[in-house]
């Protein structure tokens, strides 16, 4: 085992657009774990469009990272030391951890990466952890979409969104995702089964809409804010839902972002607009996984894992999100497992 | 009976500001109901934010008025001649009518007035028809108050704000009103027994919701959206609860008006916004209209009518609306019952 530990340390509050003082990369000793903890070694580190949430002190539904203190991060990784009885050396771990080679566990929620045969770690983690729940429990908990109804989803190439239209499809709907390239829109209709997808950089998104949900919106899993959460309220059908999972169009904003012009429409369609975070339903995530690993063996459902190299280009990886840079699911590879 | 029957008919659709010119007093021959019609003559009429909204053309909840049409309203008269197997000379109805001393039932959703002991005709139509449902289901239904939770309400000296203040008293919650005048808060807590009121033309809405909600808001019923919408989000519980009856602020705009700036509360605090029409709960107003007759038989629930005289008043009156110019239900006196 290397002397070293990598470790990625909160310094600026992001203004705007991530830049490269927000964050440093340092060399620190390892931590030694105490009684009733155990140390990991990073294999996978999850990129997320919350992680720009964290390193701001906007409101928000956990405490910001402190100033100083390592970024945090989902993460996954193999126990190499264990002074805790429930896991033992060997044992493969993810949760809630900080940008670090190594770090000590359990420091926030993390568990046992489920262990389902045929399946790497790298599409275990990126999509039984976080996001597949994500998916799972916005479209179909708060979503509730009926079979036949219209299932539309923004971000849709992204690691939630083209879980969600595969979700859509399974429960009998139509599914329309909205993307950021001709590319992503052709492998949601090509590969994932979408029925349509909007390129919202190339198209005129109320006009594309309007075309692609001929009988309106029932649900619109919400991933991105702004203009096109607009767009989508005009074309909202009566008594319509909309699981509220990001909005990430507003992330880098600075200064205060008005909310949808199109507002009124959850008054006259009578909506149904709720927040949620994937912890919320951390009781649960059992029968989420159930799910995804059939829907996965089956299938049925389809991932793609957008895999970059080496924590030292966490930062710069991290930022090809908030430019729709990546397709499927971003992670880096921190150490192969 | 008088043979002229005094009609409003809508000329224009509003821009900003109702003017004068949007609605035309006329004289005209009163209508003969022909077999299962009925003929009553107006008594009261009820003056409401959405008349506003039906006069536009903006997307909506049932189609706008047409031009040249009646203006469409709230009404409750009296049947003066019928046709109808079910309705006989004297009966009391109410319901969607128009801004006409004579009109023929039932046109849209009309009923018998339900007949209350101890209740005028005023009091009755004006609590028990549209506003005290819309109160009692929006807040107990969309709302779900839970005992000592939060409740505050915009419009409070309205008609709806009023009643939906008191049923939070009665289901346990804190109760706070925001009105527009030291007079209506003093109304709201010296009569209605609400726990405290904010003046917010008067009074920084921020810093007096956060003095009067030391527990934050659990559940916001807004009737306004814009700015006092905004200060509520920033100031949501974790699983907030916000049903959205109306949204005046916005009414009378003039182009695109921006949603609230604190939108991301809705994620952030995974909070549930919903927007309700009364007619929703149709098939359930007997259980509203009972629960409030007994709550203003025993005083738990007071109103106050705001009763102007004359139908050729009607336009002046419901101007007065968007200034907060009525505290309690405004109606109009069409003609003693």
């Amino acid at each position: 085992m290397s002397e070293i530990n990598r470790v990625w340390r909160l310094r600026q509050r992001p203004v705007g657009d991530i830049d490269d003082q927000v964050l440093s990369f340092e060399q620190e000793a390892i931590p030694v774990p105490q009684d009733g903890q155990f140390l990991f070694r990073m294999n996978y580190l999850s990129l997320d469009p919350t992680n720009r949430i964290w390193m701001s002190d906007m409101d928000q539904y956990m405490p910001p990272v402190e100033l100083g203190a390592p970024m945090r991060g989902i993460v996954c990784g193999t126990v190499v030391e264990s002074r805790h009885k429930r896991y033992k050396v060997g044992d493969r771990v993810s949760g809630l951890g900080v940008w670090a080679d190594y770090q000590i566990g359990p420091a926030g929620p993390v568990g046992l990466l489920p262990d389902v045969p045929g399946l790497g770690m790298d599409v275990a983690f990126g999509t039984l952890i976080g996001v597949g729940p994500t998916a799972y429990f916005g479209l179909l908990d708060l979503g509730q979409p009926q079979p036949g109804e219209t299932v539309v989803v923004s971000a849709a190439a992204g690691a939630v969104g083209s879980i969600v239209g595969q979700i859509a499809k399974i429960k009998g709907c139509r599914a329309v995702g909205i993307a950021g390239s001709a590319e992503k829109c052709r492998w949601l209709t090509e590969e994932l089964g979408f029925d349509a997808a909007i390129d919202y950089k190339h198209e005129d998104v109320a006009a594309a809409l309007a075309r692609t949900c001929p009988q309106g919106i029932d649900v619109y899993f919400d991933n991105v804010g702004g203009a096109v959460l607009d767009a989508c309220l005009k074309h909202m059908n009566l008594g319509g839902r909309i699981p509220t999972c990001g909005l990430i169009s507003s992330y880098n904003a600075q200064g205060p972002v008005p909310g949808p012009f199109n507002y009124s429409m959850i008054l006259m369609q009578r909506l149904r607009v709720q927040g949620f975070i994937v912890t919320d339903f951390a009781p649960r995530f059992g029968e989420a996984i159930a799910a995804l690993a059939q829907w996965l063996a089956s299938g049925e459902v389809k991932v793609r894992m957008d895999i970059h190299e080496g924590l030292e280009n966490a930062l710069a990886t991290l930022k090809t999100l908030y430019t729709g840079g990546n397709t499927g699911k971003l992670l880096l590879r921190v150490a192969a497992p």
